[in-house]
């Protein structure tokens, strides 16, 4: 027979509930799912709104190449198989910091149409909001701000099936923002994002 | 040239750090990892602690078999490969969400010591606190609870490899804490771990 501690311990049967977590922190978890070609200006803008929504108390992550590919990733190559696995996860995590009540802000090329509707599928299918940034950018201003020298790569063929060189990148069709960033500058793009969620009442819970 | 939009945005340089996350939210970000028999009690106190935190303002997040066996490793088995595996998921995304500033709380069985101590590594390695719950619980008193009924299978042959029954658990040597289950009750066990994260300036930024 367990021994009865002396706590003033209490808690009800079953889990906590998602509206519980989301009124302790303030805000309705989802996902802001960031997506366009390598140099669109995903990740920029990604990481400004996490200061922004920090600024106003507010609690956010951002899921991207240095904290995924390295770690849960890590043992996913570049096969057309390991490139679904690869958004699949990263849909299922931020599946996860959704449900926790945070705002997961996912930076991933994520060239394929079928495998982001599948990411938004797992969220529609818990009641979670997804909502689909396309980062626009012309390629000729992606390829010559290359902030990582991957088209230099991609165009002397030292990287083979580079999204916007030698292999597709499918545009959002019923994306829920689309931010052109050879239009707008970083801030104008951050301030459309949070005015949709403003709108849609994530900043409250 | 991109467009200066008039809005009051500011943001500075480079990522948001984990103490600006941390103090965000009030607390360190960290992974409680609960390991133990099926029926040890593993789940139960990790609701519990995370209603408890809650009622304190902290924000917490359970990692268990229903929301991520269904869901980021659905696609593996229970080949020695997949359940190494599957810790190791496991273990990337504690991570993600302790690097986020939230308290996760993993409840898995976990059997073996070399994937819980790479799970450890993991967090070790980056500076991120890992306490590793033993929820120890005799072998007859989880297989008399048998809450899903699963230890009446398995000596009945229907399912192979069940941990305690015809695969090993490896017991912790090193565990921050060890909560006995068959001497104390939830309440008595949450508040070791209450403890213990007060103790290591957890819950406070």
């Amino acid at each position: 027979m367990a021994k009865q501690v002396a706590t003033n311990i209490t808690w009800h049967e079953g889990n906590i509930t998602r509206e519980e977590r989301n009124k302790n922190l303030g805000q309705k978890g989802a996902t802001v799912w960031f997506t366009g070609l390598s140099g669109s200006g995903k990740s920029t803008i990604a990481v400004a709104l996490e200061q922004v929504l920090l600024q106003r108390g507010k609690h956010a992550y951002c899921l991207d190449g240095d904290n995924v590919r390295h770690g849960l990733n890590k043992n996913l190559g570049f096969s057309a198989e390991d490139r679904e696995e690869n958004i699949r996860r990263i849909g299922e995590v931020a599946k996860l910091f959704a449900d926790a009540g945070m705002l997961a802000l996912t930076s991933f090329i994520s060239p394929y149409r079928a495998d982001r509707d599948k990411a938004r599928k797992l969220h529609d299918d818990i009641g979670l909001d997804f909502i689909e940034c396309y980062v626009e950018c012309p390629l000729d201003v992606a390829e010559q701000r290359d902030p990582k020298g991957l088209y230099k790569k991609a165009r002397a063929g030292e990287i083979k099936g580079f999204t916007g060189i030698d292999d597709p990148y499918e545009e959002p069709l019923n994306a829920e923002l689309v931010l052109r960033t050879d239009l707008y500058d970083v801030a104008g793009c951050v301030q459309q994002v949070l005015t949709l969620l403003e709108e849609r009442g994530i900043l409250s819970a």
